[in-house]
């Protein structure tokens, strides 16, 4: 497949072109389009440019999304509030929220923002990296319709909702956790699939109910492996019941009575850390993590890397270099 | 294996009579008698009666804990505490501060007292089920001692920190979450190896290094497989550090400097859900726990279960008929 790269500046200029063709005003527009842009810096395609045409598509058509809508508070009590998304960008409500844990967590050492009514948000270490960069621990998640069974089930009643701990690093060499429930995402799953690759660990079952190496296999019985079976399941409805609960908003089950995925249910919490942690904060990281690259590789693996690490790599060579892009698919955002 | 069944009552009394004459004040022994039945009384024997005798041994030996010590605040900022627990009995100390953290989540909607200089919690659960009986969301965690290896490696580095989520429910039939970060605990693959049965799923690998269903050669090879193999890593460092951080404790790498393992730090976090989800708290759970139960089961598997739903079966059977013991631990309890 043709790849070429593609200068920052100009992926954001390009995308800001699209969404303001779509509608968006020009302050929203700028901060959507970097964004995508980000995202797709950072190498995660399937939230960034390899997704933008979809979300263009769906602004345009206006359903299940409200271009102007701002999010609002709907109740609070202390360091808790609650947000009504309004149907919005999923992306800049859930800015809006973090910003607020922070601001909160300034304040009063924790912020914790639930928002109700609101769309994906494409790439969920974005928050993560976002409270990060405000010097907090970030730690967030959304819930989404269902999409897994519960082990011993072939029935998908559970969501495959991210889950993303950040924890801030000197020069944006942040720690970040950003994980859904399924030991791999469907966007992984075609990248086996289309190269018609082994996975390196069972991502599902087949149809006859055996666990699968193979991507196909497992897509076309519908049956992702959560992580640690039975634990990603108790662990991802925690997380459903936490956001749904908290933001008074729709739980996996009510997500799922419509036929698209939208109107989901969100949590943002952000730390301030510095406020009790202070100098400490960089030398226990620091300790931790080089013990961790400390470990050896066997044979045939990798060295060992934390959360963040190889993105942060990415990052920097994509904005020495420019972002990689598939041909095609920057042509087909450029005819937008 | 002859097991019996020990009343409640009865078994309080006796643990309680082993921990004054072990030294504990009449207070405390009470308090910690009566939490080792009620982990015993939920199933949970691996933290319950039959660890309370290494535990009546390390608190007379001495050895890092201090029977008589009460935890203390370090600092605070806003709803974020920092308590030192001084190497006092662990169980006294995490639920002092769970109870922090609630009282401060009612007044502020959400409380967060991290403890260093801490010792084994015993169950992870007990806290959980502690913010829930008091009308609260709870999570929590604590860090361990060096225990899994992370992906493509056999190093041990990352420790097994259990993962608590609650939420409350009428007549105490909370959810509750309490999962360790391996696939399968010490005690579990224990019982697995003396039985001689096979693993359900894959628990870890072997000294040959493939993925393993044989207890025994998983624990020969000391190399747990953890939930979602890199994902448990990454959220298992993320448990350590948020906890290592905010508490000024010890991080996992630190603990396992020492022969043995003390000295840990714990996050406890309670949410005032009540406050800003009212009534709708019973509905959203309900809804969405009766249509997970609608999840069709596999041939050969049992009906689907949420988070705390078979301790509480478990319970309510110990409560009516006794606790069931196994006849040599009990006579080894009542030799102590």
């Amino acid at each position: 497949m043709e790849m070429h790269r593609v200068h920052f500046d100009i992926m954001v200029a390009e995308l800001n072109r699209v969404l303001l063709e779509t509608g968006f005003t020009t302050e929203r527009a700028q901060r959507l389009a970097r964004i995508f842009t980000e995202t797709t810096r950072d190498g995660v395609y399937s939230h960034g440019v390899n997704r933008f045409p979809a979300f263009a598509g769906q602004a345009r058509s206006g359903k299940g999304m409200d271009l102007h809508a701002e999010p609002e508070k709907a109740s609070d009590f202390g360091v808790l509030e609650q947000w009504d998304g309004k149907l919005g960008p999923g992306i800049l409500n859930a800015c809006v929220c973090m910003d607020r844990a922070v601001e909160v967590a300034r304040a009063h050492g924790m912020g914790c923002v639930s928002l109700r009514n609101t769309n994906h948000w494409m790439r969920a270490g974005t928050y993560g990296l976002r409270a990060a960069d405000a010097g907090c621990i970030g730690i967030c998640w959304t819930n989404t319709t269902q999409l897994i069974p519960p082990y011993g089930s072939a029935d998908r009643k559970v969501g495959n909702n991210p889950l993303v701990f950040s924890i801030p690093r000197p020069e944006g060499r942040h720690f970040l956790l950003d994980m859904a429930m399924s030991q791999y995402s469907h966007g992984k799953l075609d990248v086996y699939r289309v190269a018609n690759r082994r996975l390196p660990v069972p991502g599902g079952y087949d149809d006859s109910g055996n666990l699968s190496y193979d991507a196909g296999a497992i897509q076309a019985a519908r049956r992702p492996l959560p992580i640690g079976y039975w634990k990603g399941i108790g662990l991802s409805m925690s997380l459903d019941l936490v956001a749904s609960l908290l933001s008074g908003g729709r739980s996996t089950y009510q997500i799922a009575q419509e036929e698209a995925e939208y109107g989901v249910s969100q949590i943002f919490i952000a730390i301030h850390a510095d406020a009790v942690a202070g100098d400490r904060m960089r030398e226990i990281v620091d300790l931790t993590l080089a013990d961790f690259h400390a470990a050896e590789s066997l044979e045939g693996n990798e060295a060992v890397t934390y959360p963040g690490e190889r993105m942060f790599r990415t990052r920097e060579e994509n904005l020495a270099l420019g972002i990689p892009v598939e041909a095609d698919r920057w042509q087909e955002i450029l005819a937008l």
